[in-house]
């Protein structure tokens, strides 16, 4: 990610889009490394994401230089669109409660370098995993509750903003967010929910799962709206279950579904590969 | 299962059941060749079946004789019981509409010997499958719905009692059976719904899990009950699609999911592998 | 299908390529509806694939005059490439020995409108499948292997040349073609293998699959070569099977592996979906 | 597990096996949670796993009384068996090189208890992972192999028998074991290899795999034999690549088959739900 520049948009399709954009480009002399566009024939919409070999463009041409170049075209197309340079990594909160095991999945991916992001800090309603984020040597911010949702959640947000998040992460964080804070970070908050939706949504999911005996259990991960697990879905990860399988059973094997499709969600969206398109998702997956 | 005899039960779980059963069988002799049980320590009830070689049981001893034998402790467990001679397979009616993937996916297996069964009739609201059916000399009727539903289903019940149905499979028929029709057939009419229950319950699932975004479609094979969609799961199938499909291509891959799960659920019904729990079933799969 | 048009093309990567190539299709006036690219950055190769509305095409420019203007920059470009009228589907015939899933299945299929070819045949070395192919209306040739393999391939290759077959499908034919057959349909002969390819090459690979003890059973879609399972690969299936299943339960459950990947392999290929480069595949899925 | 006995056996199949050891339980007022048992009718041979609860069998009657009681039974029926006390778990021991990734899986699960074992040690032939083992307060060996092969191997084995190590768990360990220590250690070795065996055994699976062109890759949880990558297979994992996956993609990915197809292997063999037939595993799954 480092060496590239990434340009993502979305826009009324029309003939020739494609030549258009990659013209521009070509004329720069940028040489494009991953190339993906989709027209919805349904609603005539195009989406594109190129991948551009930093070097390859001129020299002291920064991503903020392309986005320059860029604007008259993407402003001829309605364009809605972002350059970044992949050399400038976004920056990521994770916000937890007690269970651990999507956080210990996304701190091991992100050492790891499957996951590029800061990771400035974590916060969490309870002090129990402050630990397991420091020895990452990652800022841990304990905000108890216990004096009221909306100033818990107004200490959440000053340091987000502190911080400089630019994307947040609801690493099985058991608190609904307020709709403003929804609204303030729309299309950056990832959600991992414990269900494939739409079916669970709420509380207790492998619970009823367990009650409505299905076959298959599954996590959803999704962009967190106002509405309660209703945002654009990004992953689902689902596996097989069998009668022996009691509620406790459910719950262990669904952790792995959720660290996979939490994992796979947050990669895609850091590395500018998810388009939004009213509630559905246009996922360029690597 | 020609030469199998099946002993399917449940009861209250207690110490020594599986002693209990499994002496009575080798009191006479009976070779257990596949054994299934299982303990739901929740509610504290207990499941089995077991398939027996028929030639080890004494000779003369059909499975009308083994059951007369085994009522005493029947009786005393308090259970739900049936024994059967693998040799009379059950006899099973389908109702189609116009859509023919799971029909002929059935009719292939049940020639293929995949689907143990006789077949005394394939019922349809449309005449356009009749070739299809004939052609594997199988009786067709067609039963039009233009006079009402209570007429109609008036006379599927009687084609049903007719030819002496003990599984209804509905391969896509896209009637709603009336209320009394499914107690009549309680636990013995096998639906497939094209989806992933509980979500998309109801009408045009595939056109739903499209606009909801989700990544991964699925078939549902479950007991019909007078609840809509609301009956037992016995088998799920998922199949995971990208931006790029379009409802239509929701339908296509959907078909294939169909075809895999109902061909399962009606296969282990047949094989008395599947046991009823309330809403769960226990399936004891091959 | 029947209203596009489609341009296939690899050749050597360089920086502009797209923006040329789109250009190109711009500069008719050509309606993209669907574009797929990848750059090897391993090989330096690039692929492509545009779907292009051929309504949108100047009036009167069927595929082979869009061909003829294309040929300069393809040369420039020292390109592989093609150029299809969808409205021309492809010539496929099919060779079976006795086994019917495969067949039946891609019979089913091709009714349906899921695979979208002509089919002037299908070639047997056995007779027994002849009702089941001529109840489609579908010619059927019996060439009995018994006067040795030569003449027989002889014959299927007359076949073939007669009804001019652009695609040879192997539905699970048992016998292994000549050099010289794999040689002249190059890149045109499609077989299902029976395991995870490479695992498992040649005979009987249910019964070392459960010998080896696997617990995932699987079917391997690729391109027929001299080499016996070597072939490019298109597509792969697998499924999970238990100490339980025995052998026999092997090839039930493989049944369904074999018709899945085999399905959606034929369908890429007849889609211009399924580039080469060397022993991989590019597959542009949809 | 803690308050379970678990008896595992195979022995030859014979008419009323099931009955004379479920009598046997029966008859100390044993109480079984889970019942498993598999009749292998192509070899004759009978496979159980019983779960008793402890606090129904008479008191003061450890796993080893127990097993005094069964042994004339066990010796009548030629069986091999082993009775256990779930309260005293197994000591496993776990080898690394410098791979954290399956590691710090294991790690996790262990302390959240999806793995019932003691930890006492684990070696590595790089130090590199030390602190990741230490903060969890668990003892880290490093051996180093610059003095050889044998001297190494040697000092492992000598802090195997130091601990007491009843398990082995070789963790993408990148050293070949000697013959002596896989037959010492016969079943109790559980290795991670990183392809669907039996396809890469050895080297670079995944470079291998890439080159091949598969469409799947994978990763086998099997128990290491003195024959590299040919040992019983327990568990295997596989997820779906494309043509844009290159092989660092295929490195990326597989690290989740790995984790998996390991985590549940080890899970399995701790829970006495392996049982060894030959190059054949029988797991009774939970």
């Amino acid at each position: 990610m480092e060496k590239v520049t990434i340009l993502k948009l979305d826009c009324p399709d029309r003939v020739g889009l494609l030549s258009r954009i990659t013209g521009f480009i070509a004329g720069l002399g940028g040489n494009l490394l991953e190339v993906h566009q989709f027209s919805d024939l349904l609603s005539n919409w195009f989406f594109a994401r190129l991948e551009i070999d930093t070097a390859s463009l001129p020299i002291g041409l920064p991503a903020v230089g392309l986005a320059e170049k860029f604007r008259p075209l993407a402003d001829e197309l309605k364009a809605n669109w972002s350059v970044r340079n992949g050399a400038e990594p976004r920056r990521m909160v994770i916000l937890v409660s007690k269970l651990d095991h999507c956080l210990i999945d996304l701190l091991w991916r992100w050492r790891a370098g499957e996951i590029a992001a800061e990771l400035p800090a974590v916060i969490s309603n309870h002090p129990d995993l402050r630990l397991m984020v420091q020895r990452e040597d990652v800022a841990f911010f304990h905000v108890p509750f216990d004096r009221g949702k909306q100033e818990a959640f107004g200490r959440i947000r000053s340091i987000l903003l502190d911080v400089g998040a630019d994307v947040v992460v609801l690493a099985r964080f058991m608190q609904i967010l307020p709709p403003e804070l929804c609204e303030e970070f729309e299309g950056r908050i990832i959600n991992i929910h414990h269900s494939f939706l739409p079916a669970f949504i709420g509380a207790n999911p492998y619970r009823r799962a367990y009650e409505r005996g299905v076959k298959l259990i599954g996590a959803t991960c999704h962009y967190a709206t106002a509405e309660l697990d209703d945002g654009p879905i990004i992953e689902q990860e689902v596996m097989r279950v069998e009668h022996y399988h009691a509620p406790s059973d459910l719950l262990r094997l669904g952790r792995d579904c959720e660290r996979l499709a939490l994992a796979r969600g947050v990669r895609y969206h850091l590395a500018d590969r998810v388009l939004l398109h009213g509630r559905r998702t246009i996922v360029f997956r690597d």
